[in-house]
């Protein structure tokens, strides 16, 4: 029987995605193979790789002359060491990292062993409840890295630096194509596919042609951006199901309405269940509000055996994915693109349920 | 339809094997989500990962006190710069290549970037028809790297170097467990998983302990294997679906009676095929006989216009993947451990059709 995921990823599907895939596992698309089968040289595989990058650009609103769609694997970590060794290497001047989170440290981390990074920002010191101060100079760095939603923290960046020249780069992994942006503010997004965009082994990256440099040397081939741009990403055997997962789930998106009608509902969901948690005595949020994520509601209980007593009430009812990261405690729901308001209505109405019982 | 697909990889799966990812589509293994949307730190995955490792290691025969097994991403291109970059690096010698086909030349070339390298002999000069020379002194080499099976001209070394004390790493991505090999001879043993193993998305690394590195410093987390040794390969997000693909295969390896079993179909489906070649008039073997593999059957017909007949006529009935890599040409079939001894038979009797017409 299938349960109501809230995991933060790899997170639930729509069923109509998985219908679509499930009929292609021996057959896709009257190929004749399925979709774990595909060569990524046939003409059907090299047809879906073109689509799915034009319609992610229509769907994110960026025009393919300016930008380019890359596929990756490796995750977000990978896309760690990828960003400091691939974008304005030449510029002589720190990379600037906006500090609001536990990835986001990361990222800057791995940054450093390749060139000068300095924090800008950080809104460590309140316990990443917070956002880091943005509104600051950044012309003095070759490039300004942010995170645009902290998943463990439940804070979301909602309005985008402004960062004039200094090319914008945003781990976007856990709110890509999940509400409306302007795509001209960056110079490159990159995101893991498996939270908002499809199953997990694909990382999607949309950045700006110019920031392509064709002249790098001594780089590993599988860090090098420009072999994925000159490949059209078939240098070597992408991860062919995953990227179909994606393929099925931006069409999805697309017959939703496109991402103004998925914000929509996002944020009813989102308003639903913080709401739900702020009017209840058992749960607070966690996050500050101001900072608050549509994506990740962050939330405890008034002790830590009354969150578990939650979760074990939710399993019971068939809901999984409450936990919050093991780094903080707490609780946590992934509100993504495939979860529906139908499934955070069930979760609100079991809060209710429980605090009624606990408080 | 079904087609069979002799294509070089990805390639064909078992039907047992699609069976079991197309059930657990909605739901794997009563988790309550399906393969798709499975969080990598669930039990589940973990206990997954877990038997998918001992399975593997059980199957080719490597004890796991020895040897660990690591999941990473970006096919054997990314380990042409992984193996460089971790192994043996403070060994103050050269790495030593054999050059068997183009894809020992492209690692080659990228270990190059990183270290001194050298070709220790290669069979270039005649066309790679042939193995190069394997009866030499590799005393003087940190390691030495070979490529078990040369995918596009259809080339195996069968006898594995003896390299003593030396590590010798293998790139067995289109032949691992295709057949057994004494695994103590090895260093280090890495595949994509999309030939014999599973779909195209993960790569498996099979590797000596003692030659994981835990003091590399400045390298990218994604490429330094210890990342992955320390982690059970959860360091970040891993291609969920494509292990689980592994899983499922290594399963069904089991169920053929292992890879003593397998071995003795795939030397029947080999011998077959190059049988029906050799005594046909319309077509003749790529590669010399005794270097010639069990699992990429290289051959051509006397015309390029017969080629591409040859090609059409079996679409026709339902054939693809027999067009030769497109830097040789040519026609061959990829025998990987999912075709069965009847595929081959059918494909043995068109050819013996088209011979009589054309010949």
């Amino acid at each position: 029987m299938r349960k109501i995921n809230f995991s933060p990823g790899p997170s639930a599907l729509p069923e109509t995605v998985l219908k679509r895939l499930q009929e292609g596992v021996f057959d896709y698309n009257g190929a004749g193979v399925g979709i774990f089968e595909l060569g990524h040289r046939t003409k059907l595989f090299m047809g879906l790789v073109d689509e799915t990058k034009d319609r992610l650009l229509k769907l994110i609103g960026a025009s393919s002359s300016k930008y380019e769609v890359l596929f990756l694997t490796g995750g977000a970590t990978q896309m760690f060491s990828v960003v400091p060794l691939n974008i304005n290497t030449k510029v002589e001047k720190s990379a600037g990292y906006l500090v609001s989170g536990h990835w986001a440290k990361v990222a800057l981390a791995e940054a450093q062993k390749f060139r000068e990074v300095v924090a800008i920002s950080s809104s460590e010191s309140n316990g990443f409840k917070t956002l880091p101060e943005q509104n600051l100079d950044y012309s003095k760095y070759s490039y300004v890295h942010i995170t645009s939603n902290n998943t463990i923290f439940g804070t979301q960046i909602k309005d985008t630096p402004k960062t004039a020249d200094v090319p914008l780069v945003c781990d976007a992994s856990s709110d890509i194509l999940s509400r409306e942006v302007k795509v001209d503010e960056f110079g490159m997004i990159y995101a893991g596919a498996q939270k908002n965009l499809g199953t997990a082994g694909v990382t999607i990256v949309i950045i700006r042609r110019d920031l392509i440099d064709a002249n790098l040397s001594g780089l590993s081939t599988s860090l090098n951006l420009e072999t994925y741009a000159k490949s059209n990403s078939l240098h070597n055997t992408p991860p062919v199901s995953a990227i179909v997962s994606v393929h099925e789930m931006l069409k999805w998106i697309e017959e939703e309405g496109g991402v103004s009608a998925i914000e929509e509902r996002n944020t009813k969901k989102a308003n639903l269940l913080y709401d739900s948690i702020d009017s209840s005595s058992a749960f607070s949020g966690y996050a500050e509000k101001e900072a608050r994520s549509k994506m990740n509601i962050t939330f405890k209980a008034q002790t830590e055996e009354l969150e578990q007593n939650f979760i074990k009430f939710c399993e019971s009812k068939n809901i999984i994915g409450l936990a919050g990261h093991r780094s903080v405690g707490g609780l946590r729901a992934s509100l993504y693109n495939a979860i529906t308001l139908e499934d955070v209505s069930t979760l609100v109405n079991h809060i209710k349920e429980f605090d009624a019982k606990n408080s």
